[in-house]
């Protein structure tokens, strides 16, 4: 069951960017990365989110998409998306090292994607973005921007493969524009004890 | 439906120790880690199983435990996890900065964990271990461990609640030994853009 919802969450690039989402749905995914566990349970993280259309334009230069497909440079107007939730750190708040956070943000950020991916809203860790960021969104020193999640509702396809003998795991799009996403055998990734 | 799956899945110290897990449950659950979202799908993450007893008795005294329960050693005997998955680090593969594992390794470890409670097998991700368990398992150089997640039945009670106005977020036990975590109100945590 929940490996579905698993194998549903996948990483979307290209939105329906007039199906716009409401900040009563994210209050809701953002509850869920409450949730999650965290180091020390020191729960260091706090949650942006922006909808409207101004603000998703004035972020979205500020943003590196999909390092791989180097002859795409994002998606294209009407494709943007609708929707951001900008994770911060809490710098306060943080008592263990920086490490722990990152943990968490990964925790909570699947925690909030699987709860997008219920309501058939998809989404994009982006941690390539432009530092301006936080001047453009007048975030107070006391946080800083640790990954931006694009959210809204999926304009691609995306597909599952095993990754090949050569190990290349380099996502790639077909012809018809289906995004492949090469993963690793589980074979490979299971390392036996030595002991 | 996720909401409440993600609820089940708390942090558990305390297991039923005879009630042992085979590694086809613990395959499952890393194939469910593998299928987690990877900063530029690298994929640098391994897994190590350890179910045996004696493995088992040999890695417990390398781990800490509950940094809050200062008068609470860790696990008594008849209590201690059954089953490990020893999260490791792929030096070779990693071509991004280890903080982007680190976020992999939430995601991975949320995706196993969230898999575990639906099947009634709760965990405890444990950062705090000795190196020395690399050449207890013989661990390759070539592994760097991030991470030893802790698995089994639960043997006790955690309840979330929200953590007061003091901001007091230190998990505590009560007389009947259950485990209370006090969780940041979604008010405090959701920061408003000030653009």
């Amino acid at each position: 069951m929940i490996r579905e919802l698993i194998v549903k969450t996948r990483t979307i690039r290209r939105f329906k960017e007039d199906e716009r989402l409401d900040e009563t749905v994210l209050r809701k995914l953002i509850d869920l990365a409450r949730l999650g566990g965290s180091a020390r349970n020191g729960q260091p993280l706090r949650y942006m989110m922006v909808t409207d259309r101004q603000r998703c334009a004035r972020i979205f230069p500020h943003l590196g998409w999909a390092g791989y497909l180097t002859d795409w440079p994002g998606p294209a107007e009407g494709e943007r998306p609708p929707a951001y939730v900008i994770c911060l750190l809490d710098r306060r708040c943080c008592k263990g090292p920086e490490g722990e956070a990152l943990i968490d943000l990964g925790i909570a950020t699947q925690n909030l994607l699987l709860g997008a991916a219920e309501r058939d809203i998809h989404g994009c860790r982006i941690g390539s973005f432009s530092p301006d960021i936080g001047g453009l969104l007048r975030i107070d020193d006391r946080y800083k921007p640790l990954l931006v999640v694009a959210l809204g509702r999926a304009a691609e396809k995306v597909v599952l493969e095993e990754a090949g003998p050569d190990g290349d795991i380099r996502y790639w799009r077909d012809r018809q524009q289906v995004h492949h996403v090469p993963k690793r055998p589980l074979a490979d990734i299971i390392i036996a004890p030595g002991l």
